[in-house]
């Protein structure tokens, strides 16, 4: 009975092992990667131009906090790419100035990880988060602030000046240019390592057995021929925007010049309902299946679906600790918030 | 010439220091009361029934920074009443639930020091920060959301019931009235103690001269007669509603009963234009002005209210760091977002 025992177990532990490595090794074979823990490598993917310094990233955070960057004054970054909602707004089109929703019915895409994205904005017109970050201040039905308006509100308040030069140095211009792309180089921060990373970084029980399985069933049933890479996402892939993606009735997004969508990416997919560029899917394994028929033309079973979402929840990764900025006061000078 | 320094030094050390007691005395003496440095008797102050605890704090904090709180899930009690904007939103009217300025022209009043005040609204219709929260969470205008979907959405998070059951116990009922007076838990710690309140407090040289003599002003002109107490505001006064503070064009808000407003706490004032009920004037110096005419039935100069402005200036407090909240995520039963 003990040799059983111990037989049985030694089993139990390599089977365990070796489903563990390859696993593991399957999904780094199909184009999916881990978020370094080394420090370097990691600064090396999210920061090419090394722009990231610690003046920068604070007052980037405030900048993006800031709701005096909109017309309205009351309308920030935050508002739409929430950092305590995944990033996301949680509705299916995000709603900006006015009270207006996004023409196009576009969901508000997650702020977090999108360092890791080929490209920006759904249609991927944008090359990285610094110039992303210029389209949705200006965006009429977003925060609907022409650049000089930002420019003065920002230049209103000496202690923002201050926080510039600090940041850039004396002579530095505070243009609509350095504000937007401040925020891009503290947005290059917003990367959340989960434990689907400690797994390919060779923890071996960071994955619960039922993720291992649903790991697999994702990889198997090819989800990684778009979701794939660092984001699991964040490229172009071809998408039947005009097919039962139903823009016809909600808004009037084609894609980009060949009716691609970007893939979006899977880290804390489970915390940014509803789901695709319009915000249709509200159930992830409903979303799931979908994405099974639409996009690869296969089924995927309800129990095939459950376990895929299964391994979504080790996608959910630890987020950076955020201090609530404290925002420096207004002025006389500060041009006054408009709701025309 | 030693002993003529020697004298003179003493002269003018001695002459500061009655300065500064003075000033200090008079403050006292007219009603001026400082945040207290103790911290049992600051609990005794902002929490009389007893009912912070650390868990209640934070999970307050959560619900204060909830946008699904609102019908549209995108307003939280933070997008009017914003921590990092001296606790105001920076506009005359706040706006909320399809963009709809309040219809009485209210201006959003700021979180910081209102555990002070003796009545909450801008009309004192509310005892307490616990039942103040009902209130705009509820008004069409503002965050329009029924007490039942405030109640299904909180109740579809099995991660807020667990913080609700470690807060009080696991028979809790995590009903409207619950989940409104846990954010006026959280509110009751948004306290700002300032330099004003070290000075009250014995230390001579927290105020430059320049603010002693602005407090001197602020005391001689009468504004203690209103702005009193701890807050420095936060009772009811006589206001001139039906005159030159045009409401007639704006809307129709009346005061109370008697045709009352609250006096407005001065705290962190310098922070939290546009100023009074109706966000009419954004100029410090001149809403000082407009109130020693219209309040005090005096003329008070452009040098006198630069003065007491000077003085407001040690009026802004060191506010309470925040860590940004995150939000547990929605379920399938969570209500969705209703824009309508």
């Amino acid at each position: 009975m003990k040799i059983f025992k111990f037989v049985g177990m030694s089993l139990l532990a390599s089977s365990l092992l070796l489903g563990a490595t390859s696993v593991a090794d399957k999904a780094k074979g199909s184009g999916l990667k881990a978020i370094p823990t080394d420090k370097a490598e990691l600064m090396k993917l999210i920061d090419p131009n090394k722009t990231i310094t610690e003046e920068r990233v604070e007052l980037g955070k405030r900048l993006y906090f800031e709701p005096r960057l909109s017309k309205s004054g009351i309308i920030s970054c935050n508002t739409c790419h929430n950092l305590g909602l995944g990033g996301v707004d949680g509705v299916p089109a995000a709603v900006g100035h006015q009270w207006t929703a996004n023409p196009h019915h576009l969901n508000s895409p997650t702020v977090y990880n999108a360092v890791f994205f080929k490209e920006q904005f759904w249609d991927g017109r944008s090359p990285h988060l610094e110039d992303q970050a210029q389209g949705p201040m200006q965006a009429a039905p977003e925060m609907a602030a022409p650049k000089s308006l930002v420019e003065e509100r920002v230049n209103s308040i000496p202690a923002y000046i201050e926080e510039f030069k600090k940041a850039y140095g004396k002579e530095v211009k505070v243009d609509f240019e350095k504000i937007t792309s401040t925020i891009g180089i503290f947005e290059r921060t917003l990367v959340t390592p989960s434990r689907f990373d400690d797994f390919l970084n060779g923890k071996k029980d960071a994955l619960t057995e039922a993720e291992k399985e649903g790991l697999n069933v994702f990889i198997d049933k090819g989800c990684t021929s778009c979701h794939t890479g660092i984001a699991l996402g964040g490229t172009m892939q071809p998408f039947q925007v005009a097919g039962k993606y139903r823009f016809a009735n909600v808004g009037d997004f084609k894609g980009d010049k060949n009716g691609m969508v970007k893939t979006p990416t899977l880290r804390n997919i489970t915390e940014t309902a509803p789901y695709f560029h319009n915000g249709a899917i509200w159930n992830l394994a409903d979303a799931v299946k979908e994405m099974g028929s639409t996009q690869l033309g296969i089924k995927i079973s309800d129990e095939e679906a459950s376990k895929i979402v299964t391994f979504f929840g080790a996608l959910e990764g630890r987020k950076p600790v955020i201090t609530y900025p404290q925002l420096p006061k207004s002025t006389n000078k500060t041009p006054k918030p408009d709701f025309k």
